[in-house]
Order: structure tokens, then C-alpha cells, then sequence
């Protein structure tokens, strides 16, 4: 039997042993890929980033457990840290995650702790989330360590983006940056008790009206919430703006609310076509990715090292520029 | 007169313009980058890194003063900050920076607040450093805001490194990881007044220790320094221990030390032909982005839309998967 049979078959040792083969590209790991595409598709795929040190990785394991506990729904969770496992970072987060939600056969973790190219890094996330999507996971978490770009832009594919903060962690460290509240569609305070939490409380419901100017926004059962509701035509998705929920993660309090907005946001992507436009985009970065890794391959079979050498060299003693490199390498290599 | 003239004239109104110019992508802004592509490779390179709440900022000008004052060299700050300016943070940033900076006309900053694409962010950067470098600034500053992977990877490219930790920013905070380890030419400890440096200190040594598990280590004049000198041969170079600088940049303390450890460093990539080696591989960086960004682009123009948006179609429906979709996009494309 092959690793997709015995994956989609729900064997648990297989779907380890997958994952791995994904990871590490094997000709497995891509042949079982494309055999599991076609099951792909029905999860739903939740985003969760931050800033280090705003307990991202207790919020994410609270989440499962309701799930789990709640819902019964499949949790698998892809925490993605490209720190090196020198430090056990990843590996020690995995071990105190195992004490809550292990020997559950419906929840699986896996940490992405390789470093490497950060088009890798993401290409790897998203292989895994289709290889849990076709096991039939119904959420799959995606977990990012650290406030960078890159990271950021791994959560940010998911049908519903948590950008989570906590009161306190000091002036310049904030992920409270427009470029991050762009991409959230639910903005997490976890560490509520924490003093502060009025003033995080207070810039988040700021920046969120600068980004909203056109709405009324009111506080709302903990959420912010349009005053009225906004007006829709055929063309405009249903309005979302993001609401701002209040989390104590290591106390199990504000999850239940918080997954109440996750459901919310589903339906709300449901019923305005937002999910299929979130669907199609997330495949057109995969599918980008992959025909530009595909053309770096093609370009690296066809010129030869000598060549390629030839021309860095040159680069290198600053007799020809790069630009001039690359219309020399390329010059009527593409059809 | 065209931009690159001007630039190599010194002329710094033409400059500003043409980092605009550089920034948009813009054909006049290609066009002088070319032409300045043979002046450059003079300058020296520092890039600096670590986690938010270090105070990099703060100690990257009071660097910038010292070799102003010190050593009359011409100094160029890059900051990359990829956040949105929305906040305003790279040009608060910036107008705090003026103050102590202001009026000389041979330090000239730069912040890069470009959102989008990170492979953009660090061809900006680059090119941006190729302007400067052409300019004649003897030394060029690189810092990243953020501890992501990519602007650790911005950050790494630069003839000198410096990795910035600050003690108390709190458990899974810390940039003190492997991953951001590797890359230190040099470790400094700033906001060293506070309490818990001791804990920050001993932690860098211990992991100083295990990286470089052949050499025994002992303080030296607040430097890690090999108790032995490393054996070499002509196969391997002269052996770099990353030293542990502690400053207090409000406070101007220890920034003369910090410029004495940039110094041997210097003199270790001068003598030991790292210098070399860091060059290149930084062009064939910058050479393999502009292919990849090259290939993608013919790609586009030679592939019709209507194919592509028919693939991307199947791929969304899971008809075909986007291993195979790639095959069928560029087979017998390349020559």
C-alpha cells in the first residue's frame, strides 16, 4: 500500500512517516503528494501570529482542546519556528504540548523547525497542510514563531488570520503594526490580566478605526462590531472588521468566545464568497512558488557550471554588473 | 548630467533622489546602478540584527558617531523595517536619528519601509548598499527591524554581523538561538545596566561553547577569545571566535570597544580571505535573486494569461495538482 492509501486509510504511523517524506522532499513524499490533491480542500485552515512572548503556543493548544472536546472535530496543528533545533525551542514546545492533547488519535502536532530558504520554509508548511487536509484533519492550525515578514506571510494564507498580543511586552516590540493588523481577522489580546491591557485594548480599537474610517465601530460583548450594518451589492463581499478578543490562555478563559468569532468568521467568508477568493489565492501562491522553483531547476540544468561561473566571476571583479549577467545567461533561453 | 554622475560627485540631493529612484524600481533608477555597479566594492559592510527592544537603533547611531568622530569615516545607515508606514515607525525612527546626526553631510540614512515581497526587500537592499558603496561611504550600516528569518537573512550578507541581545525580554523572546547565533561575527549585550545580564551573558557562553565545541573559551577583556590560537592550515581560515560586547548605547558605554572588535574582524576577513569569500557569496546572492526574478518575468510574457488563469482553474477545482500543472506549464520552455 501506498503512503497516500494508507493515509487517507487513517493509519497514524503512515501519516508520520508522510509528514517526514514531505518534509524532507523525498520522490515519496511529491509522488504521495499529487495522489493526495484531490482530497484536499476541506479543512479549515486557521493562522495564528504574533509576537514571541504573547503565548501563541498555549492559545493554539486551548483551542485544540475545545475543539476536540467540544466540537469533536480533527485538530492537527503546524507550528512553524525556523530557529534551528540546537535550542530545543521547537522540540520542548512539542513535548509540553504532548502533556494536554497526547494520546488523542484526532489531534496530531508537528513542528517545522528546518531552516533553510524561506520559500522553502513556506512551500514545506503548505505541503504538510495538504497532507493533513487530505487525512481528513477538519482544523489545521498554522502556528507561526516570530514577528518577521516571512512568518507572517505563512500565517496570512489561511482562511482565518488571529494576529495575537499581550499587554506590557514594551514599546518597539508590538506586532501592533498596520502591516500585521492588515492581514488579521481576529485580533487575540491574550494575557488579559496582565496590567495594560486597557491600553493595548485601546491603540488596537484605534488603529482598527483608522483602518475602518467608513464605520461607526462600538464595543460589542467584548468584540468590535459595525454600528450599522454595512451595506452590501453583488460586487463588495460581505464588511468583516475585526474583532478584538480578550484571551487568558493558561486559564482556559476566552476561548470559548474566541472560537465563537473563528465560527463567526467562517460564516461570514461562507456566505460573502470570501472563502473560495481565500481558496483560490492561497493555490495561486503555491502554484507561483512552484513554477518559480521549477524554472530556477531548469535554468540550473541547462547552463553550464562553467558558464555560470564564468559570468559570477566576472560580477565579482565588477567588469560586468548583474543586470548584465542575467540578460547574458538568459539571453533566448525561454520559449 | 545623469544620476550616477551626480551620485560620484558627491552630489547628495542627486543621491536622495536616486535611492528613490532605486527603491520604485524605476528604468532611470536601473539604469545608474548599472553604471555605478564598477565603483562599488569598497565599502565595509555591517550588518545588525536581533530582536525587538534591544535597542539596535539607538546603538547603531551612537556607532555611527564614533566613526564620524573618531575616524572620520563617511557612514550610510540602511534600516530595513518592513512594517507599513502607517505607524510611522521608520520615520519616527528616522527623526529621532537626525538629531544626533543631523547637519554632517557625510552620514546619510535611509529607512526602507517597503512593504511587499521579501525577495523585493532584500533586492532593494542591495541595491540601496550598491548606491551607497558607489557614493564613497566607507561604511555602510544595515539594520533589520524584527528577528524574522528574512531579515536575518538581509542582515547576514554584510562583511561583519552584529547579533544584539538585551537581558529581561522575557523567555521564548530571545534571538539567543542557534539559527541567529551562526550567523554573529560578533555578540553584543546592550542595555547591559539591567538586571539579568549576568543570565544573558553566561547564556551566550555556554552556547558560544557548544558551537565551537574544539576551543576552550575563557573571558578576555569582555571578549570570548580562544584559550589556545586555533591550529591552521591553507585549507581552512584563520579561526573567529564571535566576542561578547556589552554596551549601553544611551549611554555612549562601550561603543569604542564594539568599533575595536568590528576592527579585528576586519583584519581577520583581510588576512584570513574571508573578505573574498563574503563578497562573493553575497554577489552570487544578489546574482541568483535577479535569475530567479528574470525567469519568472519571461515566464509571464512568453506563457498566455488565458492558459495560465485555465491551469490555475483545474488546480482550484483539483482536477490537476499544482506538481503537475507546473509540468505542463513549462514543458520544453527552457533551452
Amino acid at each position: 500500500m501506498t503512503y497516500s492509501q494508507a493515509v487517507l486509510n487513517g493509519d497514524r504511523l503512515a501519516l508520520a512517516r508522510l509528514l517526514t517524506q514531505v518534509e524532507n522532499n523525498t520522490p515519496e513524499g511529491r509522488a504521495a503528494l499529487i495522489e493526495l490533491f484531490p482530497h484536499t480542500g476541506k479543512a479549515h485552515l486557521i493562522g495564528v501570529t504574533g509576537a514571541p512572548g504573547t503565548g501563541k503556543s498555549t492559545l493554539v493548544n486551548q483551542l485544540a482542546l475545545l475543539y476536540r472536546k467540544a466540537e469533536d472535530r480533527r485538530v492537527a496543528i503546524v507550528a512553524v519556528d525556523p530557529s534551528s533545533p540546537f535550542t530545543g525551542g521547537a522540540v520542548l514546545g512539542d513535548r509540553v504540548r504532548m502533556r494536554d492533547l497526547s494520546g488523542d488519535p484526532d489531534v496530531f502536532i508537528r513542528s517545522m523547525a528546518t531552516r533553510g530558504s524561506l520559500g522553502g520554509l513556506a512551500q514545506s508548511t503548505a505541503n504538510m497542510v495538504q497532507v493533513f487536509d487530505a487525512a481528513g484533519f477538519d482544523v489545521i492550525i498554522i502556528e507561526t514563531v516570530g514577528a518577521g515578514q516571512s512568518e507572517v506571510d505563512i500565517a496570512r494564507l489561511a482562511h482565518t488570520t488571529l494576529v495575537v498580543e499581550a499587554p506590557g511586552l514594551g514599546d518597539d516590540i508590538q506586532a501592533i503594526k498596520a502591516g500585521i493588523l492588515e492581514i488579521a481577522d481576529i485580533l487575540v489580546i491574550n494575557k488579559a490580566d496582565r496590567s495594560g491591557v486597557e491600553n493595548t485594548e485601546k491603540a488596537l480599537k484605534s488603529m482598527l478605526e483608522l483602518a475602518h474610517p467608513t464605520e461607526r465601530v462600538f464595543r460589542h460583548h467584548g468584540s468590535i462590531m459595525p454600528a450599522v450594518a454595512p451595506k452590501q451589492d453583488s460586487s463588495t463581499p460581505l464588511m468583516w472588521v475585526p474583532p478584538i478578543q480578550k484571551t487568558i490562555s493558561i486559564e482556559s478563559k476566552g476561548i470559548v468566545e474566541l472560537a465563537e468569532a473563528i465560527a463567526r468568521h467562517v460564516t461570514h467568508l461562507r456566505q460573502g464568497g470570501g472563502w473560495a477568493v481565500r481558496e483560490r489565492a492561497r493555490l495561486e501562491v503555491e502554484l507561483e512558488a512552484l513554477i518559480r522553483e521549477a524554472l530556477w531547476n531548469q535554468f540550473h540544468e541547462k547552463v553550464p557550471q562553467e558558464q555560470y561561473e564564468s559570468v559570477l566571476e566576472k560580477v565579482v571583479q565588477r567588469s560586468v554588473s548583474p543586470w548584465e549577467a542575467v540578460k547574458e545567461l538568459l539571453k533566448g533561453r525561454f520559449k
